[in-house]
């Protein structure tokens, strides 16, 4: 691509550097900034810089925070006793959206994948196993990615909590709602089997 | 979606913004900028809002530019009579990308389009006629979309340059390469059959 504007270019190649974001892309975005008045332009641009200068990250949870405890933690009408164990920030949102939890979080940072150099003294574990020890947690439910990176982490941290009095769950793994059995695969399906419920507790959802 | 940090939210309501942009999309650009370092995040944000605020319109041709005069305007070893008119910035991209163009531009910042209120006056017509006027053009191409907006600007401009002894041409209307006949409109094809070119140019290309 070739620009005649070398304050165009350096712009487009920014957003080019996004993920996802090619050059006709970053081209169309920076044409549309372009577009805008400067002032709408300034508030984008400190907006951005802003979250990356002043985010912190939850000095008990390690979720995003705006202080040095996240609203989630703070707020005391959360029961502070379920800890849901989660991968990133992302799922903390992904779970938040659903309106259905009222406990709060810890977030690893990732999860034990030892092909990627992760271990468990790269993620936020020996913190997680600080809380339970010291507050007085009654549930853990682990909700990680079902995969083997995922279910290594829990038997990992399970295994570091044996002998603290903590009953620990994870979330139901079965059939998602919309799914077809003829295209669901032998493990997931063997499991929805073997962890069949009542059909109450189905209705009741 | 629910956030638990209001920095976080606003930095990703700046990135939905942005046209093509969702929610989530939002999500993943604003996340992949916190795991970046701070500078790094910083000379992003510099960089759009620079471009915002110093960018120029070429005074001669209206494309985008870093002084008063574009780099297209300025260079002196391109044909300073031969003009492509166009209707925005992108549109100069695209043909200079093609590597093939060794004229200049005139930029109209769009075509005659009466529904959506844009009159001549909207334009850089007028513009456009004093440098044919005062300029020695020998040739204008006019390279504007085909249809009917397109063509009606162009036949405004030609009658307004009447008196002006400058060659008018545009750019060929025909089948794109790779096309193929069976899936052309009749308009196209029709034309493509009068505007019959011989063999020799053809091959040439």
């Amino acid at each position: 691509m070739q620009f005649s504007s070398s304050l165009l270019e350096n712009a487009v190649s920014e957003f080019a550097k996004l993920p996802g974001i090619g050059k006709k892309t970053a081209l169309r975005l920076v044409l549309h900034l372009l577009k805008q008045e400067t002032p709408s332009v300034l508030g984008f641009s400190e907006t951005i810089l802003k979250m990356r200068q002043e985010i912190k990250f939850c000095q008990r949870c390690y979720n995003v925070a705006d202080a040095d405890i996240c609203s989630i933690c703070a707020n005391s009408m959360r029961k502070q006793d379920l800890i849901c164990v989660v991968e990133n920030i992302r799922d903390v949102i992904a779970i938040e959206s659903t309106q259905q939890y009222n406990g709060i979080y810890h977030v690893l940072g990732g999860v034990i994948s030892p092909l990627d150099g992760i271990g468990p003294n790269e993620l936020n574990i020996e913190a997680l196993v600080n809380r339970v020890q010291k507050e007085n947690v009654a549930e853990i439910i682990f909700a990680l990615n079902p995969n083997i990176q995922g279910d290594t982490t829990i038997y990992y941290i399970q295994k570091k909590l044996n002998a603290v009095p903590v009953k620990i769950t994870t979330i139901a793994r079965g059939i998602a709602f919309g799914g077809e059995l003829e295209y669901t695969d032998e493990m997931t399906l063997a499991r929805s089997i073997s962890n069949r419920q009542p059909i109450e507790s189905y209705m009741a959802k």
